[in-house]
């Protein structure tokens, strides 16, 4: 452990006396020394939000009370925010006026022998933020009496979306039904509400849309309205706004009026008014957001009217009070077009008609969340519009919360893509914070993987998700393995002989998944509707095409892929150069996206000058082998994690090697049919029948 | 190839035109070449069995009919028996003279420049075995012109038990139904019986249990009687008699006698009227099989008689027709000793009151055709009594007819176990087969494992251990390597790149299985009933002890295994010096037999080194990856084996490598409650949870 020049040291015993359900997150005590400081209140106030925060951090944290003192002693913590004393004091004005409103400054400042920690901030939202820094620094034992830390968030917003529908089901719900107790609202206010605050307000998540994008008209009644204001009451302390998600046709459907249609002026009243209704109720309401005509959702095209129209009727009635639409192009249509290309199509002749407070929020694949997906199109080619990205924090297509899996490096792959829209270096970074276009409103969005169940995420290691969304909310410059190895030392404990396995566990889970589910750039190749398990198969009569597997993994005995080459579906051309000529060439496309940019023979030779096939057999492969190396992995670091938890992952991974090896001998074998190849005859052979997986019919809802 | 130096090469083509579903067992086609010969009729007689026999297996393994010629030309065949011109032509009377009455003689002869090859026997069942081994020696490729064999059974009743119901179940069968349509007989005579008498016959098997040894009353009714005579008819010609075993109640069951006391002259009465009338209807009649006072059977103990009282009286009924009574030692008692010592107890102070038409039956171990046992003590103990051995065939306690596994190395190792009853080299084999007690009878029984499936035995492999008993039968000295190579090639092919992975696969299968299911002397840790998969937890209430696990394995906190020592129950007093000191001692004791022998603690340090617990670990896993090895073997060995085989093996490998995994994790997270230690972190960890193990209830029955 690391030592601190910081006082004596405490140590403290009987740490797991309670019975670790895991609900404290990443929040928690750790086996570690903790530092003796005290706050100083130059400004003999000590009722700022951060200094509560902090003492009730530090009682929750580490189990006794931080005291405030009035002189300023060896080893104080001192809080302040513009105006306060300890400012000037301190000398830190400049400084200050260099960072944005929720950004912060953590100084380790050293005067007549003594050491002291400012966390300084414009706001009192800057300072919860610094003080939960200080907190991190401390628990993951980097504290220390050189600190020097500047930080700004990359996002404006930074929100979580919940598929949580009004009966309490979360649709792509793994943990639980939803943590929104609506049938006890606004009466009863659930302890949970704060607590997830906080977790929020810990990792800089400071906006939460609480329904479902498939959203009931109902969120917007009178009765509903209630109710959400009582959350936005538990949430304001912690600097986060509350969102609704909203049915496009809730003038029709909830208000009666004869339709819907945004260029019909009796519909616009009908929102204005219930804007006006909502922010009398909620003052820092912060918008809507909207999934209109996707997937039968009822929108402006009903009416004739384009995304535009009804983007822009919603934001202008939400100017006055600042609000924001976020519009979501998450469309498509089975008569169309390649899926993949479609929202580029429907989108990209409408840049430059949204007002300034609409936001176009863009899932970060051209199809739905896939396992790998490369970047939508539209990110970089739309630049006259506000563009944000949507991320799924919730393992829909990745194992539901069975399945270990850092989503960090799928997000930091995405983040840190060059679409080449400004030439080299236009990462989606770059070009969604506000570094490439000077947007007024940047944000981010990830889809929540949050409910009832006591360690919130169902998965122990799902908690590291929602951490990592929201620290690359806050800075998405970060790194996984940074971001990894915070969440390890928080969540269990500093000790490098568990933390670094668990590190290079969950940095090498993501590719692993990909590899026994849906590797070389296969997609969309799961169970029909729950979406739990392997169907590469599925044929079911009058569905969608699109969505059926066939339709994206085109198996035959010529091969395997989508042809989105300038000779397919030309889906490549919705690139920039140089991409689009990398993507079209199989030997320059990268092995990740092969099976999405193109449709090969079996026989194909890769660059690793083994076949097409075989590598699939290889990659399937080697993601089962990986996640029975991960069981070796948990099981030997056993003493050093509780035992529920030890014993929930460990049930968990047994799940995640069955389904690891259910996926490679359904895919494999069913892949095969068409490939005519031998499996490779150096990898483990298949345990399964096809057949016998072909019955399989899980009894699974898309909601819990 | 071999290449034969007789005639020219007949090369056949369109050899797998017909759908391989494996009927034809080991008594196949051979893609090989066949040797131009003919069979010289020197007696100008061609209706010996042998030779017509010879003519149809011709035609049969080769698809066209062996001429029958007059003159001696060159690489004639000449099948000659006692008094036959041949035997003087060719100067083999001194050499038939040496063989037994089912012995054979062949021999190459070349005369003025002409290669003969003579077939000589006493009899014509001598005749067909050696017919059968001259076509063995041409199907693995061994037919040439230096033959010099001298060949005499081992055993002079080489028997088959059929544990099969007159309802057709089988107990303990996984092949399907019984052959034996007794709702269709006397009427309909199945083509099948000819076809199983022709098997057997080529592997030497002499005589037939028809019915299960938990024998109804029934089977001596008249009319089913009637149906046994047919079964004898079809059987005769292959040098086949037909045996029975009878309810020892039968007297008053059918017979509507008071009792079915042996010493009641009545029931003496009524035995002899039945022996006469089953002599009258099946002259050559093999004798009585009696499962007496066991597991619930009426036998003479009911009337305070012995078990000599009841087989002596049957054997009286029976020799005046030279028939036999074989009486099993398959007896215990709940409320007695240890089960492993009651056969002995109950027998040993019987020894010697037996007639000479008498035969005790024994099974190889002495619980009950474990995965592996030690032999049982009365080998070599009784040595006033004629004995015999009881082999299992059908794999009750190995995987049923979903494992690969090749028996013929477990008995191997018990006819080679040294009872030391004579000194050094008194083995089982020589015990038994008349070498070291000059005993009238001798026999050895194996209980089938066929059934009404295309292929017999429900699994190709499984057609091996029918196979390997009857070869075993004959001579015991064989070895399992060479009844595997031959097995394989007949089976099969010839070609080395097959014969010599799947050789290897074989030989190690058992001692495979016996790692995943039971290895370190571990026994008895089935599931209930049905014997199909691990329940070492098992605990029915009111359920007799010696049928639970627990009074095998003892696993408790302080250990697990079976105290047998002098300080124990004592079992190891039953074996005769070196053996019983050598059991008694763990440093000593077979690894094998540890936990038969010993109960010792988890840290027990064994002979490598490790620990106990550890080495139980290793032991099951080393099972489970030698499964998934012979996936590998046999996927890579597909292009040797016709589709269907090679599919259905595929398939059952499939199971059982499922079913090791599932041994595996069952036997070591219920033992792991006990011995509280973790699993070797080296071995792949368990992919089920214990709970769910012990829920599994197999909807399986103990006959099909």
């Amino acid at each position: 452990m690391m030592k601190y020049t910081y006082g004596f040291l405490i140590l403290l015993f009987s740490m797991h006396s309670f019975a670790e359900d895991g609900s404290k997150l990443w929040l928690r005590f750790q086996e570690t020394n903790i530092p003796e400081v005290s706050i100083y209140s130059l400004n003999g106030n000590d009722n700022t939000l951060a200094i509560k925060e902090f003492q009730l951090a530090w009682k929750e944290l580490y189990g006794s009370p931080l005291s405030v003192v009035s002189s300023l002693d060896n080893n104080a913590l001192i809080i302040a925010k513009t105006g306060d004393k300890a400012i000037k004091e301190f000398s830190i004005s400049k400084d200050l006026k260099a960072i944005s409103p929720e950004g912060y400054i953590i100084k380790s400042i050293n005067r007549n022998g003594h050491n002291y920690t400012v966390i300084a901030a414009q706001t009192d939202a800057g300072l919860l933020y610094g003080t939960y820094h200080l907190l991190r620094l401390i628990q993951t034992e980097k504290f220390n009496n050189t600190i020097n830390i500047i930080e700004n968030p990359s996002y404006k917003l930074r929100l979580l979306n919940h598929w949580d529908n009004l009966d309490r089901t979360v649709e792509r719900g793994y943990a639980g039904y939803s943590i929104w107790e609506w049938d006890k609202l606004p009466q009863t206010v659930s302890s949970r509400y704060k607590e997830y605050a906080r977790a929020n307000a810990s990792i800089g998540i400071n906006g939460v849309v609480v329904n479902n994008v498939n959203a009931a008209p109902e969120i917007l009644s009178e009765e509903y309205l209630e109710k959400v204001k009582v959350i936005s009451n538990e949430l304001r302390p912690y600097n986060i706004k509350v969102f609704l998600s909203i049915n496009f046709a809730s003038p029709s459907e909830l208000g009666g009026l004869e339709n819907s249609d945004p260029l019909n002026t009796e519909v616009q009243k009908w929102w204005s008014k219930k804007a006006k209704e909502i922010y009398k109720l909620i003052p820092d309401f912060g918008g809507f957001l909207v999934k209109a005509n996707s997937e039968g959702l009822p929108g402006p095209m009903d009416y004739g009217r384009t995304h535009a129209d009804g983007a822009n009727m919603l934001a202008d009635v939400l100017q006055p009070f600042e609000g924001i639409v976020m519009w979501r192009a998450f469309v498509y249509n089975p008569d169309k077009d390649d899926r993949a290309k479609q929202a580029y199509n429907e989108f990209m002749p409408l840049d430059g008609q949204f007002r300034e407070n609409v936001i176009i929020q863009i899932k970060n694949g051209p199809v739905d969340f896939q396992p790998r997906e490369p970047f939508s199109p539209l990110f970089g080619a739309m630049q006259k519009t506000t563009i944000m990205p949507e991320l799924q924090i919730t393992q829909e297509y990745l194992g539901f919360s069975n399945h270990l899996v850092f989503l960090s490096p799928m997000w930091e792959e995405f983040l840190q893509s060059d679409t080449f829209c400004k030439g080299e270096g236009s990462t989606i970074a770059k070009i969604t914070d506000g570094t490439i276009y000077k947007q007024k409103i940047t944000a981010i969005a990830g889809v929540a993987n949050i409910g009832e169940d006591k360690n919130w995420n169902g998965h122990h290691f799902a908690q590291s998700n929602w951490y990592a969304f929201g620290r690359l909310a806050w800075d998405n410059s970060l790194s996984s393995n940074q971001i990894a190895d915070e969440w390890i030392r928080m969540t269990f404990t500093n000790d490098v002989d568990f933390a670094q396995p668990i590190k290079d566990l969950m940095l090498s889970s993501y590719e692993t998944a990909v590899n026994y589910m849906m590797p070389l750039g296969l997609h969309h190749i799961f169970a029909w509707d729950h979406h739990y398990g392997p169907e590469p198969w599925t044929n079911i009569s009058n569905a969608r095409p699109d969505w059926l597997p066939k339709y994206y993994h085109n198996a035959g005995t010529d091969g395997i892929g989508f042809d989105r080459t300038i000779k397919g579906s030309n889906a490549v051309s919705q690139y920039y150069s140089p991409l689009k000529e990398q993507f079209n060439d199989p030997q320059t496309c990268p092995d990740k996206y092969l099976l999405w940019f193109h449709h090969l023979p079996w026989d194909y030779e890769m660059k690793n000058g083994t076949t097409l096939w075989n590598n699939m057999c290889y990659s399937y492969d080697a993601g089962v082998q990986k996640v029975r190396e991960y069981q070796k992995t948990w099981d030997k670091l056993e003493k050093y994690v509780d035992k529920e938890r030890f014993m929930d992952v460990q049930s968990k991974l047994k799940i995640q090697s069955k389904d690891a090896v259910w996926w490679k001998d359904a895919c494999l074998l069913y892949f095969q049919t068409f490939s005519k190849e031998p499996i490779p005859y150096d990898i483990e052979r298949p345990i399964h029948e096809l057949d016998d997986l072909m019955n399989i019919k899980l009894n699974l809802k898309h909601h819990n």
